[in-house]
């Protein structure tokens, strides 16, 4: 039996009437993310354009900046500095974990708003600082969870609002990939324990954990946890990590992460009646496989949506240029810091860690 | 890219030559898996027959040997006075978990092997003893695992073991179903503690459990796990149990199990290299679906295979008449009640249980 469940991803649930923008972004990191996903969705956003490009390394800064036709290419130095701060409104963080603080800093010294990428720093108390710092300044902080903002995600969380799959229950995710398979670079700072603030679950596991309290629109009361490490590639760093988190009313949600494994990413929200499968769910623009259950009948869909980056990029102009309040704002970010350290000292000490 | 890995359920990998026979089977309790389950599939099978049928009713035991062309329908206290004791071979107990124990001590006692159902008792302690019964009595005991003789779960853990998804790493297993939604009654057996040891856990949580076990070919050693009761038609019991094993070598189970949630059973394990899902699994004759992913390509199989009971009886009497060793032994069987019992405590205590 087929089911009749509308798709509905033709439309910005959350778009409101824009005057003003574009908003200027300094983009603040150039590894491959940088250049090769975020710039190009702000080029293809509505509201949104890069003015300036900065990286550690003045030649790479400048040679972006060319090719994205940005106006300026700077030093993380420079942009420390106040080098060309009239040229952008905003930033937009992807440096590795460790540094997003200082780059927050910098923007909130300024007055500039602040798009971070996800962890929103390495540590607990680091994401705290951020958040604090961009609400002395009275800067907008967002984390830029891009789930938050993929249509299919969001269409799939007012199902289950809805009621469509009864009471959600359980949820089930993970995001893995082989990180060495194929030639990897062991060197990278994703393995640096100190700039990554931990392996697969904070670069990955972010994504179901964060999805799952998307999705339940609830935040987990306490987590244990296994995580495996295996030097010398994964020391001081998770290579697997297997979490559980407790919901409010008894809702249990089941996630993992892992740097050693084929690739693999789904999601899965199981209810009273019904459940609601993503696979795949998690990469960049992902042709998403969505399948619900219930009343012994199924329905699959193949997710037609449009780019998530521009999603996000648009959607975090339309909070700044109409103060609407932003979703996945700086304490959201934090707190998922938190539960990601809560995973590692129950993984660490064998208890379960309230938050 | 299509797979190029071939399909294997047309043999029985275990099957030896088999004399005498056939063995004659004292089926000891009449609920609806025995007679509409059990009794059809040792009809169906090589080398077994139904002979006694045997319940706390005796109209009832009368019928149902009557309509099964059985020669005798006992009570269990005739069964326990070791009336008809020469017209059976072997017993297989489909009573209540915390009925196992006593219905095999008579068997011991009258020197028939034993098909237990999962799981072994309701706590290890009773679990143990009927090891220990068996194993002075010298009958053979098997703890019924239709899982280990299912052609296509046989078949999943050679490819595990060929190598075909690398080194297993992660394995995600769950069996839940909403007992009580749709009319279930909430005075059966399965949601009173002294019956049955737990809820969901006991009754389908075993399954991914045992599965795990089965295709890694090991056993964890350590688990953390979180229960959720509901009170009043869950209370002393679980509703749902999510669970953490931690296997040797750093490798992760999750599995989860639950009385509360729309029908899914679902047993992936990934490796380095590949995966392989069933989606669904662990219904009886469930049509099993397999999808294999590995260098990007996936294959996906719907397995057409026997009755797995079938199969079951016919392992068990083979292993009976050619003395060949019982896969999921009775140690093997206590060892998962050991298991679900860690569980318990872990989510009670909130601390990681080794075993």
């Amino acid at each position: 039996m087929d089911l009749d469940i509308p798709t509905r991803f033709d439309e910005r649930d959350w778009a409101r009437e824009v005057d003003g923008g574009p908003v200027r972004f300094a983009v603040v990191g150039l590894g491959w993310f940088g250049p090769d996903v975020a710039i190009p969705a702000i080029a293809d956003s509505d509201y949104c354009e890069t003015t300036v490009c900065i990286s550690g390394d003045k030649e790479k800064a400048e040679r972006v900046a060319a090719e994205k036709d940005a106006e300026y290419g700077l030093t993380y130095d420079e942009y420390a500095d106040g080098e060309a701060v009239d040229a952008y409104d905003a930033v937009y963080i992807v440096t590795p974990n460790a540094l997003h603080l200082p780059h927050v800093e910098t923007a909130a010294e300024y007055g500039k708003d602040v798009l971070c990428e996800k962890p929103l720093e390495a540590t607990a108390e680091r994401a705290k600082q951020i958040v604090e710092i961009c609400e002395e300044a009275g800067v907008d902080l967002m984390t830029a969870y891009r789930m938050q903002t993929t249509r299919s995600v969001r269409w799939a969380r007012e199902l289950v609002r809805s009621g469509v799959i009864g009471e959600p229950q359980q949820v089930k995710g993970e995001f893995s990939f082989n990180m060495l398979y194929g030639g990897g670079d062991p060197d990278q700072w994703r393995l640096d324990p100190d700039l990554a603030g931990g392996g697969s679950l904070m670069d990955v596991g972010v994504y179901p954990l964060n999805a799952a309290r998307f999705v339940l629109d609830a935040d987990p009361e306490a987590v244990h946890a296994s995580i495996t490490e295996d030097p010398p590639e994964f020391d001081g760093v998770d290579k697997h990590a297997s979490f559980t988190m407790e919901f409010p009313g008894g809702v249990q949600a089941q996630c993992s992460s892992s740097y050693g494994v084929y690739g693999t990413n789904t999601f899965e929200i199981i209810g009273t009646e019904g459940r609601i499968r993503f696979d795949p769910i998690f990469n960049v623009d992902d042709d998403r496989r969505i399948t619900i259950e219930r009343d012994h009948g199924e329905t699959v869909v193949e997710a037609q949506e449009p780019p998530e980056m521009v999603e996000e990029f648009d959607y975090f102009a339309t909070c700044l240029l109409t103060d609407r309040e932003i979703g996945p704002d700086g304490e959201h970010g934090h707190f998922d810091v938190r539960v990601t350290e809560a995973i590692q000292e129950s993984a660490e000490t064998g208890e379960r860690v309230e938050l």
